[in-house]
């Protein structure tokens, strides 16, 4: 599915209409890629070259681009005006093009409201340049939360490349069990197991692409390994596996721009009492985070179930993070399950459910899946990787 | 080198200080985390908890992050104030705990001027919140532009960062060529190159960062294989190779948080006369490109030079974007080698230099070498790469 179909993108922009309606906006401009490619089908990685797309409320459109991504913008179908500027700084500001744009859908001037992801171009790696406000006298609204409101329940098409991405994060992580071994490095194995995976992946998806998240399935332990993987999200050291380190790995692979997420807790080696136990909180743990996910109730009464489980187990010493985060074109969005985030859960919101357990001794205990929300329930679209201990255990030598 | 020396650190903010002088600012509040990793040595990979870094202009700071790298920034020791707040939205928004430390050091309140590279933490991922000017009563100024200033002349500590990215990106290379041939795809090759690449660098270097910036030694060609290379960042196919096709290649590898650039344009056997010509002009380019960078100059005037040759072959059918830009802690940052950017040169900036031919029927033709000017010329530090047609004829069967 290479492209965005035309169905999709029209049901994205009414369904953002009626979510922005209340502000009364004259139109909208957007700067930011996930944004951008979200109601544009132009997926791309952002650069200092801007790109902006512009959407008048009667319906029509421009996407901004730099000249050497005009012919790719153009082929994707899902704007039909696109225009372009040579270069970044360029002899002409790249922002006034997206002026002239604003002004030509007739969105510039007192008393128009134009919706806004950023007042202006975000400074992407080296870019520089004027705010929108130096340019148009039009009033700014804030869009963003409007954006990830709507963007927060997904399509059937967004769910069915979400599940492309759960089986090739499972395949990944099936060779970075299979290859992991007292006395290697993770790096070895990591490099190995998405180096494998995604060439089975090229072979078997015909024109695949990561839609600007990166390209192909990954699996790897950024560090969390052994004691180690006390801290969350390391940054990757190249540890050698010893007999009796606790592992937490972590795996994914974009799909025409959307990622799914994979972790589990592994044992190189039998478990001894602490680590059994730890696992069984942390399997505890996710488990209450599963069940407390209803269609109706807030994000935060997931984590506000497991928290409890932290106060009645004396676990607090353990704790380091919320219970997870939306997941779709961005690896975190909203909504999160966390305390603050009293968003109603809505069938179709796709989330990640991973309470962990963290010990300066034994490292990281967290298992992630990735879930849709159900008219009653959720659907585990990582549920093909097992999530028992017994599986989990690699075997020594 | 896993840690920023001390006197490096003090020197960034001396530097920085001298010129962000003319804005008399009371202090100064960062969030892009390559602004916060270059003036408080902590890199990180930036996500939706924010981090902010605060400085007093009597040189008191504090760093603010999530508590799950309180343990991490504290132990990286550039700053001795590290406070933490629990969770991202969390039952207090992260910017209250911004605000407070913003009103301890004092810099708080009307008529005091406090510089900013972005009003609150930017929205990556699924980060909202509110803006610093919500929150705070002190005029704010824009500091990106001082910063890039700041950042555009590397000290002798990065440039040896960026010589040993530089040595890592071409042996990834050297892989890659190795690798390449007709009837394999470039995934497979790409994959293999830089796994094992990454293999040895992780075996080499003992402690071996990427610094946020991703991990590991990388070469690939990103689509540009033959006619699909017409377009100079095409977003990966995986592309079988043919005799005959044109490759135009990338290689870099992240060092605690520094990147080089390294691309070579290679022929999977003889070439045609047609691609001998265009390889030819393209090294005609570079060349001149090279010999108008020159300390007291300014950046356009190199653009305005390969410009020129552009017009004097009528080769303007074949062009597409300017001859390259400052690379350090971004992988394109200022100076941009472009006629609109009028920065004088100086030495210690680090810069890739990569005009580029395109065609539609014979795809790319662009080297890409980093080099540092230097107060006589420049010192080309992916020179160790041949770049001469014979050493890039990849030889048949």
């Amino acid at each position: 599915m290479p492209q965005t179909p035309p169905d999709e993108l029209a049901n994205r922009r009414a369904r953002f209409a009626e979510i922005a309606a209340p502000l009364r906006l004259n139109g909208f401009a957007l700067f930011h890629s996930h944004n951008v490619g979200y109601l544009s089908g132009f997926s791309f990685v952002p650069t200092e070259r801007p790109i902006a797309y512009v959407e008048a409320a009667d319906g029509e459109c421009a996407l901004v681009v730099p000249e050497l991504e005009a012919e790719h913008a153009a082929k994707l179908g899902g704007v039909k005006r696109v225009v372009s500027y040579d270069e970044f700084p360029g002899d002409m500001h790249p922002m006034e093009l997206v002026r002239q744009v604003i002004h030509d859908l007739g969105l510039d001037g007192p008393g128009r409201r134009l919706g806004v992801d950023h007042d202006g171009y975000p400074p992407v790696w080296g870019y520089w340049g004027p705010a929108l406000t130096e340019l148009i006298g039009s009033e700014l609204v804030p869009l963003s939360r409007s954006l990830d409101r709507t963007m927060m329940i997904k399509s059937e098409h967004e769910i069915e490349l979400l599940r492309m991405s759960s089986d090739w994060a499972v395949r990944a992580h099936e060779l970075l069990q299979a290859y992991t071994a007292v006395g290697l490095t993770e790096t070895e194995v990591s490099q190995r197991a998405s180096s494998d995976a995604t060439v089975e992946l090229a072979e078997v998806v015909p024109g695949y692409s990561g839609g600007g998240l990166g390209s192909g399935a990954r699996a790897g332990y950024r560090g969390q390994i052994g004691r180690h993987g006390a801290l969350p999200h390391s940054i990757g050291e190249s540890i050698r596996f010893e007999a009796g380190d606790t592992l937490v790995t972590g795996a994914t692979a974009p799909m025409w721009g959307y990622v799914s997420e994979l972790e589990r807790t592994m044992f190189l080696g039998p478990p001894s009492d602490e680590q059994r136990r730890l696992f069984d909180h942390m399997v505890r743990l996710q488990d209450i985070g599963f069940d407390a996910i209803r269609a109706g109730e807030p994000a935060s009464a997931v984590d506000d179930a497991v928290r409890a489980y932290f106060e009645s187990e004396n676990l607090w010493g353990h704790w380091r993070h919320h219970v997870g985060h939306g997941i779709g074109r961005r690896y975190h969005e909203a909504p999160f399950l966390d305390r603050g985030d009293h968003t109603i859960l809505e069938p179709g919101m796709v989330l990640t459910v991973e309470p962990g357990l963290y010990d300066p001794d034994w490292g990281g205990f967290r298992h992630s899946d990735t879930v849709v929300v159900t008219d009653d329930g959720l659907d585990m679209i990582t549920a093909a990787y097992p999530s028992d201990l017994e599986s989990l255990v690699i075997p020594l030598g």
